[in-house]
């Protein structure tokens, strides 16, 4: 019998996330707030209203921007719907305090919540190669893994305190944002040295740096085409944002997420937000003199 | 007939280097301030002199802790010794301007320097695996290619400008020590909230960081066992320093560069020079509340 | 007839300040979450509640650590007993969205809130030598006036905008905050190099750096002595996050702040919050391999 | 009798140091490189050479740009020209290694070197208000004396080491330069919450903060005419990386330092290395998104 998984939210992931359960058996109930993209997945059945997702006992899937969106739709209304017995998998990247708050009060209604945020830009979503780190109860887990291996390549399981995944991705967006500064600074060095960063990033990338993050990531620099947007620089520094409440609330000083800060806020500032999260790229460039 | 290569400086990633020469087939005569390590490379013969070391028109190479160790030997008397058609090769991590100047002040003696700094730890000199960055004359290059391909396994050329290499190896042990501290950071963060380091870094180095200088030292971060030693920290604040220098002289502001030298600064002043340059995160893991 | 000044809040600030109010003639019904150092204000009302405080179209102060603790006393309740023609005065060092929030809700029931936050240690609260900063209704502001020149030395006017005054107080804490930093890392500079922090310091605020702020927090890192409390390490933090708040929402990259932020939270992290405010200095000296 | 006092160096700062040696009574026997600026001290001899300024056993006042200008007119002829009994007093903002290399190299002829620099801009070297620091040798210190009294405001001692008066001076600037950074930060905070920058660093200044450095800098933050030169950007980027080279040397880390070399670094990238040293006032509000 096939398997109904509520959805909600189908934004540039959430869209072939939802497609790939579709490819894999699952019948899906879909909910978008702008009600358009619901269409575009064919074969699905679009619901009115983020409760119209749930079935009781059944799966619902969360994958919003942020904080607000996800409190927004995570109602009690919601959660009655889903019952005893449902599990409400939170995969947006959201800080750990929110998918805690929420799962306390679905917890009220029989329902559990797990965290299951991904790693991977819009292509990876749909090649349905997505990382997927989970955390929160064992049982509930185990039941949406069918789910997730039809969205993922990969699934790391970070224990059962909820938020653990969450402090995962956002130290894994720090970390790649990290290297998009470092390798931002090492090419103006490069480059106010006569080396073109082409040059300079391909050394590295297939040498000692050759990964995925490095790879991709390099090829935006080089490319600098931040009008080419996989990730917006304004999701970035929400992202750094939570990352450094997280890291306040655990008293850890970061310096390094700290510069990212401030380079977000000066693209911020600078009407840069709707780029790509690369373009802090060009500021690095610019402070040295370059033309990016 | 076996090709003669002078070699001078014998330390910890000199010897294996110079050893995997004779195994390639060339004769060798080596020197070393300190006599003794001359001695643990059997088959070479041993000059009693930096000078010793240059047959005329011959190929001489040095492997040097520092800028002024680098200075000392490169004499007059040793570009005489070399005289017309011979080749220097300065492989040691100095800075670009070290380079220029000897190169400037051999070729009044018709001596020929060239960069090529290396990438990779005493294990990868031993096993003949390093990345070797080279910049200087064509000619020259390729006349020495034979050389290098007996002691490393890939060799990457930016150009003729004779610091290029230079300013490629110092912008690549900023990277990797950026890394180090990206890394610290994040595990710090997760540390603090209950995700052990070895487990938080284990994900990202086999997903999206999977590449050898984030499974490196990766693990060194899990192990922080510092007393190991592959790179000492007081040779990481040397060459951040070089690069500081050298991103001075290009008028380039690098933030996470001057992030690096306060760390370093930091395990110098409280007696940690000695360490291993992965010490560093033992600062980020302290100041953070965490005992490492 | 003298007139009646409901004061929420006796803490190391607001004890002296309601003195100094019953001092300058003023009737005063004070209340403090813990009971007991209402009783010290000898001559004044005690209030069992902060509602208790009020009087119909009369004026209150709080004056209290933090926004929490406003919002907790700034209820529906507490307006509806100010009512029309009511002033509320926000004393606290406190966000300006906290303050507009209030100001916001207490409109609704007649009540204008004002903003006037003040610089000065307990000693200066109790010698009536405040600097207060307001902002908001101009009306409000000046039927106030008399209580404020019963507590300050001075008091400086920033507009009707009701968060002005509020983002002052942040820039000033920042500001002393930064020049604490600036002169330990000066002080460390000199140590190194055989100058006694006491003769380096010294000679500056005697000099080029003669204010109250730079002699004040001088002769604190000369004498190092953070077991005497004048201002909370905690409370710092406190200050510089409702600062980088403020940034953020204004999107201004502030480096020096962030690094304050890394430094209150190094303090915090290793079980130093308690301490008084200068403690950093003594993070800036250990990292320099000082005793202090 | 008169006495006779050489002068080299006749820049913004010499000139009128010469000149108030000439008014308190002095002979003077100027040096300068461009000759035509010793044209404009009516009543000096004008020297022909660095040399030519020195009478044996006599006072050599040296007032130059940097370690380079000062070593080139530091030779052994003047030393020769001074001779037993002469003094060499140093009052160029220079490292403290460059002080103590020539103090040792002069000592060979009998001449003794003491350390001078001072504070204050143009206008107060025009007005005999100096600050002047002074290190090095007892007696020649107390000859020199009724000098600096025609020079400065006050003399303040900081012992025999002939470097520590050039780490104070470079401490000093470091100060000032971090209070730039601190009130620009703090204006840009304000700006973008309503506050003019005027508005706010008046109170501050006529307040907490009012010393002649916040002042005088206040004022220059609050104009933005950073045509207005008093103090060159890129002589504030050659005294942040004397004060970073001697922080290296004594293992100091300087967070807040390094953020000055990054803001001098992108100035002088960016072209503004000609403009007053307050113009980093205008790339923190570049980056906030400001109009400066």
């Amino acid at each position: 019998m096939t398997q109904t998984i509520g959805f909600i939210g189908l934004g540039r992931m959430g869209l072939p996330m939802a497609a790939n359960l579709l490819r894999g058996g699952f019948a899906v109930r879909a909910y978008n707030r702008t009600a358009s993209r619901a269409k575009e997945l064919s074969g699905a059945t679009v619901a009115k209203s983020a409760t119209e997702t749930a079935e009781r006992g059944g799966i619902v899937i969360s994958m919003l921007t942020d904080d607000a969106a996800l409190k927004a739709i995570a109602t009690d209304e919601l959660a009655r719907a889903l019952g005893p017995g449902g599990v409400h998998v939170s995969m947006s990247t959201v800080s750990p305090d929110a998918n805690a708050y929420i799962a306390e009060s679905f917890k009220k209604h029989g329902v559990t919540t797990i965290a299951a945020p991904v790693f991977g830009r819009p292509e990876a979503a749909t090649a349905a190669k997505l990382w997927i780190c989970v955390s929160g109860d064992a049982a509930a887990k185990q039941r949406v893994r069918p789910a997730f291996d039809a969205m993922g390549q990969g699934v790391f399981d970070f224990g059962e305190s909820i938020g653990a995944a969450n402090v995962v991705k956002l130290a894994g967006n720090f970390l790649l944002t990290a290297a998009v500064e470092a390798m931002a600074e090492a090419s103006a060095l490069g480059e106010k040295h006569g080396i073109p960063r082409a040059t300079l990033l391909n050394f590295f990338t297939s040498t000692l740096f050759g990964s995925p993050i490095y790879n991709n990531y390099a090829k935006r620099l080089v490319d600098a085409d931040f009008d080419k947007v996989g990730f917006k620089a304004e999701l970035a520094l929400k992202d750094m944002r939570l990352t450094r409440e997280t890291a306040v609330a655990g008293r850890v000083p970061m310096p390094t997420l700290d510069l990212l800060c401030q380079r977000y806020l000066t693209a911020m500032a600078n009407g840069r937000g709707e780029l790509d999260a690369t373009v802090i790229a060009g500021e690095v460039a610019r402070q040295a003199g370059l033309e990016w």
